[in-house]
């Protein structure tokens, strides 16, 4: 008899049928005589209607009575999520943030978890309750109400699992699990049985939108083992864990691919110290994340200032750097919003040599130009024209023959 | 400067505009140097959607799930609210029932208030700010979302004033006070300016859906003074007080009508004694509430026993009655669903005598037969023809000079 955290996204509780399908799943678990946790996402679509009647009443929402609305969501659908495992005579209690004992800092729409108490919930489990908690909020010291932004109910399932010593964590998602490349894109991708934390948080951070990298980053500190799998098959789904001896023998465990990004090329910069930090803390300053970095010193003495960001941003920063130049004594500023960004990760990638030669050189046959390059320990991404970024994908996909 | 609790019901705030002119309206106190607490409703159709959604998922939803479920209502209203009033610039912040102290019993759906811990709201209000009151829930000691049933908002209103020591309450809805009769029915119907706690709750209970007897009588017991107004226009209201002298001056203060009821007939029972408990306690156990009762003895020593049910339990007591008859030994059962329950109420009917005879009269004179009559010390009822009961309150009315 196990402890599962089973966690379901939005799209698997998006109406009273869904609901009562994840109903049945939490029964079909309880039948082979596990204990469960169970965390759930508002409806999808009633967050960004919530938003919405926000917006309508007031264009900046103090964010203290936005986690005060949004928290409703959630809260919806612990109740009903309950109610359907009553009618199927399976005893259930519902929890909203507040009373799972979740407690965070201040920071309002994107609170950090900070301890959790899981007493009464051990409680309940031991009474052979299911216990049904709402993600993506918590509570301050204050007692008020704080949600944890963007992918906040996978890290409630997580940092659950890790305080209450789960034997398991399963997050239910629309997708089979994580996959060796985008499947609409390449056909042959083939889903991951199993990958390391780190290869997950270099995908997740990579545009494989199966989660975020701080649910992964709090799972790998606390090593909590979960599972990547779909709410609407039984299919076995892509186990997340630690770096394990053979995890190495792949060299490559996926292809990820980011097509909304931008490149910024600021030529002819005087040669002189701080250049670049004064045009970096600009950026920063107007919260735009710099990421691939490539600087090149000039025939003339002068300097080639090239890195990438978000499409987003890329008009902020086009409208930001003038005066910056202008102070700097220099640089002409180009800017170019048609980049992809693809990388190859895995953690097999640290013993063996020839990557990023097999990289190139799949590029290189396919005359897809390489316009930036950077790497990390188990990474390799390059910067590529986005009308060739799927393309680039496959052909990196087939290189390193993650189909076969 | 005075501290002064406002309430708005769900038609009140049943869509953006309206929150924003709940806004207005309380920027406009705010502008007099009054301090606020606001007590919201959920939107209107809000709670009956949320109903709807649970009995899809659940028949016989779980009481505790249900409160779970309900108390996302308010909580939107209160996150809203304070959005609106700080696109006018003023400071203002929401509570739960959990987050603003008011402790309740552990009978979910209808939960009653046990005690509030009002010192969070009065350093809130300390330091400047409007608090605005998610109505209708509460917490019980184990940290349970509970609701407090039907006209629950207008209780947290109340019950915060009395915490609060506010010198006003002010209870908006729909319409624009309390009236000597329905103002639809009785064309020159008054309003009435003032009102005791007595008269209020006889009105409160006969049919004039202002407001619950329980908030009344809540009022009572902890002498709050509160005034019922419209949240559409600026008119006073209805203010509800303590019986003051000059009030008994006024011997009939209304007529209030409930359209909704129906008559049981058993005629030729046994007089035996227990005759009638047995009868009322089996009713009683299928939780039908009994409200006149009129008996006779007929001329062979027989007995009828007549009263009234709410219309909606009569059907109910013609299935549970013939058990009972049988196990008595005799009885003829007969029902009219088609009574209306007429009554006048005033505190000032206490010391002048001749009510009866005026009403009866009236009556008379319009030709109105009396099925049934009851008399309390500030209130005489009669059961009439439900045809004849809008012409049978003009009547009372004009023969109590209610509208000169």
């Amino acid at each position: 008899m196990a402890l599962i955290v089973q966690k379901y996204g939005g799209t698997s509780v998006g109406d009273v049928d869904r609901i009562k399908n994840v109903a049945q799943r939490i029964q079909k678990t309880r039948a082979e005589g596990h204990r469960l946790v169970v965390v759930v996402s508002a409806r999808s679509g009633v967050t960004n209607e919530l938003i919405a009647r926000a917006k309508a009443i007031n264009d900046h929402p103090d964010t203290r009575e936005m986690d005060m609305l949004l928290a409703i969501g959630e809260q919806e659908t612990i109740a009903l999520t309950a109610m359907a495992l009553h009618a199927l005579n399976i005893p259930a209690v519902s929890y909203t943030g507040a009373q799972a004992g979740i407690f965070t800092d201040q920071v309002f729409t994107k609170a950090k978890i900070k301890k959790i108490n899981p007493q009464p919930i051990l409680k309940d489990l031991q009474d052979g309750k299911v216990v049904i908690v709402a993600g993506f909020q918590g509570i301050n010291e204050e007692g008020q109400i704080t949600t944890l932004g963007r992918g906040g109910s996978d890290l409630t399932a997580i940092a659950l699992a890790a305080a209450c010593r789960a034997d398991k964590c399963e997050i239910y998602t629309d997708v089979d699990g994580v996959y060796t490349a985008d499947p609409r894109v390449v056909k042959n991708a083939k889903k991951i049985d199993e990958i390391s934390y780190d290869e997950m948080l270099e995908l997740a951070s990579l545009g494989s939108k199966v989660m975020q990298s701080r649910s992964v980053e709090f799972a790998k500190q606390y090593g909590v083992v979960f599972e990547v799998r779909s709410s609407f098959n039984h299919n076995p789904g892509t186990i997340v864990k630690e770096e394990v001896a053979y995890m190495e023998k792949v060299v490559v465990r996926g292809v990820a691919l980011d097509k909304d990004q931008a490149k910024v090329v600021i030529s002819s910069l005087p040669d002189k110290p701080a250049t670049a930090a004064t045009i970096f803390n600009a950026l920063a300053n107007a919260s735009i994340n710099v990421d691939m970095i490539v600087q090149t010193v000039g025939h003339t003495g002068s300097v080639d200032l090239t890195f990438t960001v978000q499409r987003d941003d890329a008009a902020n920063a086009v409208k930001v750097l003038p005066a910056i130049l202008a102070q700097i004594g220099g640089g002409e500023l180009k800017a170019f919003d048609n980049i992809a960004k693809l990388s190859v990760v895995g953690v097999g990638m640290r013993t063996h040599a020839g990557v990023a030669a097999t990289l190139f050189t799949a590029l290189g046959n396919a005359g897809i130009n390489i316009q930036l390059i950077a790497t990390s320990e188990i990474k390799i991404t390059v910067a590529v024209d986005r009308a060739r970024a799927e393309e680039a994908q496959r052909a990196a996909h087939d290189a390193f023959a993650l189909g076969t």
